[in-house]
């Protein structure tokens, strides 16, 4: 008899606000093929057909059959608390229920799994990447804003409330006067994220009565990181303020769970290879001297770290069901 | 035939500098008697002979025999990591393995568990206290110093270096002049501990031009609270800034792992009924608004918490080798 096991897979899938980003990877891990699906809103059965009828044409060029399909994980760029309910979803649109029952009648017998995006990463990070064999590890996710996942005892850490792994809102600065987008003061978020340290540049052009370098749009950190390679005097201030205060966030995550790393990840750590010895310094420099040897390493799976780990987290919720 | 597991019992040992608490445990949860044994420093073959037959003595007044004890557990105070292996230890004489050997040789089929002081409480809350029934929480122990433990997914988190909880060195005040005991400056045990807490009644007095309060020694917060109860300004601004302090350490712990309840403890929260609406005034002013639901609860066991929870961790070391 044929091994009915060998072509089973897993989906994984990015939500955003237009379209969706699906990977098909076999059980153990390996991704076989990627699509963008455009899906508009995702609100109503004509949206959701589009999603299924787009799953369906991966599986069928993977050589599997909709039959082979036991999990699927979709990452939502929100809360997603502890029994995997969707919390509000402020960037885009999307009906989690809607899309999940559409789903479950296309995939009747896989295991599904909503999971906020920043965890999803983790996860991924865990399952296939730069967390693999570490017990405990913050992601931390260096973007538009800045996002994290805990990993701990093994086991994402999602929150009572969903908030597990928000530590762009970590206070690194009480005295601030600037808001967050949170509405809170001195936020990690602040200083860490794409927008902040181009802020931070540009303050600090201002404040040395320097020239900035031309930069191009909000979150341009690529131009910044440009000029502190030039050893531009506001760059390097700019990088190190990022550095400083990103270190005293980490520092602060040890005292409450001590993980063994912590990946850096997201677009801002592109340039991990320009600012990752500072920020281990800071580190250093902030934490508890027992917890001064968590490594600090950059992410290996890029914008597909995501996928991974939704396609895992399906994965582990099928494992707790049979 | 008898049942031989009904007489089945559980050591819960509280070192300390010259002397360990010991209570004997039903294996569901019931303390059937304490008793204290004067040691001198624990280093050395006549130290742990008093020990072990001090506990020989226990189990006997209790109608147990020394084959009835399954599991025996030791709180220390210092950090013990994820392997069980135990840490610096300022504060006490402590030979860690030679203890070990001496309680295997005395009861050898039990198991055996070391757990830092902090996080045993929590593991005691978590058995048999307030913590009963929360997947997650944080206990804060404000004593002399701030400690901790934390519980997440059901289970303790020591950290990859043994400093998971210990949260009274979250920094929440990156520009404070005064320096900690670990050398820092700005943890939250120079405002939230018995010591932060007299030091900064004494300093708002002085700064209102008051006259003190009689404040009998350097961590005497009876006599604070006592002012504070007479509404005494000192008082009521100290209060205030330790739970404001406080309340933004906790909101911290909420971006990281965002746990359902806060369990206070420790000396300082015999005046739990004082503070405890201050406090959590003051975690929903500084936490994300996903967060604000986090219950804060003064704990149930007091100061046999700790003996509770090594207990406990010897049990689940027990099932763990089963």
């Amino acid at each position: 008899m044929a091994d009915t096991t060998q072509n089973e897979c897993v989906l994984g899938i990015d939500v955003g606000g237009t379209s969706i980003k699906a990977g098909l990877f076999t059980t153990d891990g390996k991704l076989v093929d990627v699509t963008k699906i455009p899906t508009g809103a995702l609100v109503g059965e004509e949206a959701f057909s589009r999603v299924t009828e787009g799953l369906h044409g991966l599986v069928e060029n993977c050589g599997r059959e909709d039959g082979d399909v036991v999990a699927v994980g979709l990452d939502v760029p929100g809360p997603v608390d502890d029994q995997g309910r969707v919390g509000m979803l402020p960037n885009i649109q999307l009906d989690p229920e809607g899309l999940m029952a559409a789903l479950a009648a296309k995939f009747p017998d896989s295991a599904l799994a909503f999971v906020n995006d920043a965890n999803a990463a983790a996860l991924g990070e865990l399952w296939q990447g730069s967390g693999k064999g570490f017990g405990s590890f913050v992601m931390v996710t260096l973007g538009t804003g800045v996002g994290g996942g805990v990993i701990v005892n093994g086991r994402l850490v999602s929150g009572a409330f969903g908030a597990g792994g928000e530590i762009g809102h970590i206070t690194v600065e009480p005295n601030e006067t600037l808001s967050c987008g949170c509405g809170r003061k001195g936020c990690l978020e602040q200083y860490a994220s794409a927008k902040g340290l181009v802020r931070m540049y540009r303050e600090q052009c201002a404040h040395l009565g320097l020239e900035a370098a031309k930069i191009e749009h909000a979150t341009d950190t690529i131009s910044v990181f440009e000029a502190y390679k030039a050893q531009d005097p506001a760059a390097v201030r700019a990088v190190g303020d990022m550095c400083d205060k990103l270190g005293l966030a980490l520092a602060q995550i040890s005292c409450v769970i001590d993980p063994a790393a912590y990946l850096i990840g997201g677009g801002v750590a592109g340039a991990f290879d320009l600012f990752g010895e500072s920020l281990s310094t800071a580190f250093r420099s902030h934490c508890l001297a027992t917890s001064a040897g968590a490594k600090i390493l950059p992410c290996s799976l890029g914008n597909k770290a995501g996928m991974y780990g939704v396609a895992y987290a399906a994965l582990q919720q099928r494992r707790v069901r049979a």
